[in-house]
């Protein structure tokens, strides 16, 4: 088709390719969800609505991108990792990132109403994105555990917080002045001893965060017998230590 | 609060500012909207309340990012120039495309039924953004002009080609085979001579496309009298030529 | 040729082109001069030799890259701007460092003995090299005014750190526990109450730093007549101010 | 010290940190010399003094930068390998890069006359620049094996190229006539059948190219016994295939 004499314009578009052979990993997150969830009434400390609702979104990502070979959520976030030798968009960054942000905004507002079917959201949420390469398995590894762990600080604090809040009666600038400086075990004791709460038998999936993995399994035939086929599947567990790797060690294959 | 021993996985990430003093646009486009349009039955070649939609979700970008100055839109690409100076997310280029295209994107979905009253949306629209820097104001004009020009091109086809199959009963690979290597000139003489339509009268909506311009404007005051207020004006015009910047002047300044 | 299997190596090589319609800068620095200065008997506070070895490898520079339009050096230091519009190497920011600083270090180590015939360098000096981008003329006219105002205020502070030593019979550290704090006006005052120099009748060399500037000048034709050529010219005086640049409004054109 | 108002101009300045936990490659290459050996009248196909005055200039190079283990050279060009943790220069890409590449420079300059005793220099030699990142072991030694290959394939070419026109009174073009299109197999074949030149006794230097190694080894104490010292050694060996690694795996160590 013809062109214009403007066209020189596409000359100042700059090349963002990924570093080959190397883990890249989108990460999305809420753009001001404090404020989203206050807004909207989100239960605290964990709105199991929102969760699911994230989830749902982030397996839409990895339907259409078959390259995301896992994913990890927790509160307003989603990583997205895809695996290293991935030529999706000839693996440039801006291409990955928007595309997975625009699809995990698109599928969060699409599905709003299948998780808060008594609720309409009252402006656009936003989730801003960005891509990090990781070059050896063992650096993906500790960035995922990097998220579990910041998911197992928070959940801790959040839960404490709330339960000071909603069943001892402190306002929240008590709560905080209560917690702060507080260690894992002083909010383990004080969650047990003054509201019979023991963390460690809260719901997983708010204690861990949301796992989605890409697995082959067996798929029945009509005709009988079985065939593979590619599926996801949502997990809550850890993913620091080496249990979930040997058990998915496909992941770590090129 | 307490950090894991994996927090050094932070320093994987890369810094992207953007170039100081240099015009920063970011493009969002719809990701396979030729697939999306036909698959939702917008109306050829020029679907209005898809249009008005893009203008719409446009338009809540502009209002989020004050340092939007101005915005192009036609198809399903919108382009935001953000002024010489912004200092939002410190220019990090990815922030900046990332957040655009989110919020777009969720514009988009959030505000479908207005102008789609009687459409639900099959599955999530999605759009990739792109950052792209013009150092001088020149440069910047001519991105706007080839997008223009851009439109132009790709309208004054799209009319024809639909108005061969649509009027004229052509198929499809009919009408592109009549089309192929035609000058501007010959598919206007077509136009006119086959179906009587002056493509000049056709709506400068689609001729020229949507701009969006921020400029202060003065608000009627209760009390009486005026004062200035930022406002975002749609306007159907030329980019291509001075006229539009020595009316717009004030979009140059720094 | 024939290829190897192992080829697919160079696809890690990244593009680095810069920004088209920007100034290039590429400057380069001694590398640890204060101990090859002092290793060497460098005359204090400026030795002439260096400074004339400077230029002429920075001549050398230029007279190999003909888009060099202007260099500034200054100590250690020299700075080379590319042409705007200039497409050497295709613009690839680390062609252009590494090659300038292999040349310049090159040519100071090859025209050493012209500049210093009774001294032998003791090792091989070396320079590095950084390319930066600045998008208006203004940016890249106070680029070479932060290069001259620095120029000023270190010489400024070596030729009197230098006096109360040389003249003065101080120890390096108690010259600069009496110059600790001091403002312009109170060394120049130092200066000539105590040692009877007139800081503003010092060498302009020093003072300023040394400009080297293409210009178009006619040349004498053997059959008479001249014709334009271009020619590298060297030249102390202030780049602050518009006086140099209204004089030398040839390099601002694209 | 006093700063200038211009001081702003520094923040136009890139950061361009290398991926961390990579291998940095940082590649010198001889610019333009082709022409510069034939100028200086290089021994052809290879000229044994400018060969062991790249090793000189690429030791000097790892003497400055002991984070290099590893350097390959072959013809104009020297491979330096930073082990994969280096925090050297922050890991800037451009002055890894300039570093090394000046310092090479210089050092060529620099050591020439203990070379090429009886031969000046026409002018600056200039070796250009660029830094590769790889995140693996393996693409790592791919990479050197990429090199090597080059070498053997290049180096097979001239050999046979400069028999024909040497000893086989061939003017260049009749020579690459000859040799277009021909594989490695039928080059030996011609070398041995029409020069008696069994390829593979050629000096492994130049088949195989230089190695430089850093390895700690034991040096005996004036009071007896020894210590570990690093040293840097000069090898012509294979680096394809398993054997240089498996004998140097210290390498290989973060």
């Amino acid at each position: 088709m013809a062109k214009s004499k403007f066209e020189y314009v596409r000359l100042f578009e700059t090349e963002d390719r990924c570093l080959p052979n190397t883990w890249i990993v989108v990460r999305v997150d809420g753009k001001g969800f404090h404020k989203f969830s206050a807004e909207h009434g989100f239960v605290k400390p964990n709105d199991g609505r929102s969760l699911s609702l994230m989830s749902h979104a982030a397996t839409a990502v990895m339907e259409e991108f078959k390259d995301i070979c896992l994913a990890y959520g927790q509160s307003d976030e989603y990583s997205f990792i895809f695996r290293k030798g991935t030529q999706v968009y000839s693996r440039r960054s801006s291409k990955l990132a928007t595309n997975v942000c625009s699809l995990f905004t698109s599928a969060f507002v699409f599905h709003w109403n299948e998780h808060f079917p008594t609720l309409k959201p009252l402006y656009p949420p936003v989730f801003d994105g960005r891509t990090v390469l990781y070059p050896s398995d063992q650096n993906m590894k500790d960035y995922l555990a990097w998220r579990q762990a910041d998911c197992h600080i928070n959940n801790l604090y959040n839960t404490t917080f709330w339960a000071l809040i909603q069943k001892g009666g402190l306002s929240p600038s008590e709560a905080e002045l209560k917690l702060r400086g507080t260690l894992a075990g002083e909010k383990n004791e004080l969650l047990f001893s003054q509201f019979g709460i023991n963390y460690n038998n809260e719901p997983e999936m708010v204690r861990k965060g949301t796992i989605l993995v890409r697995r082959r399994t067996p798929v029945p035939l009509p005709s009988g017998g079985t065939r593979e086929k590619s599926q996801i599947f949502r997990e809550y567990r850890d993913v620091i230590g080496e249990d979930f790797w040997e058990e998915n060690s496909h992941l770590l294959a090129a």
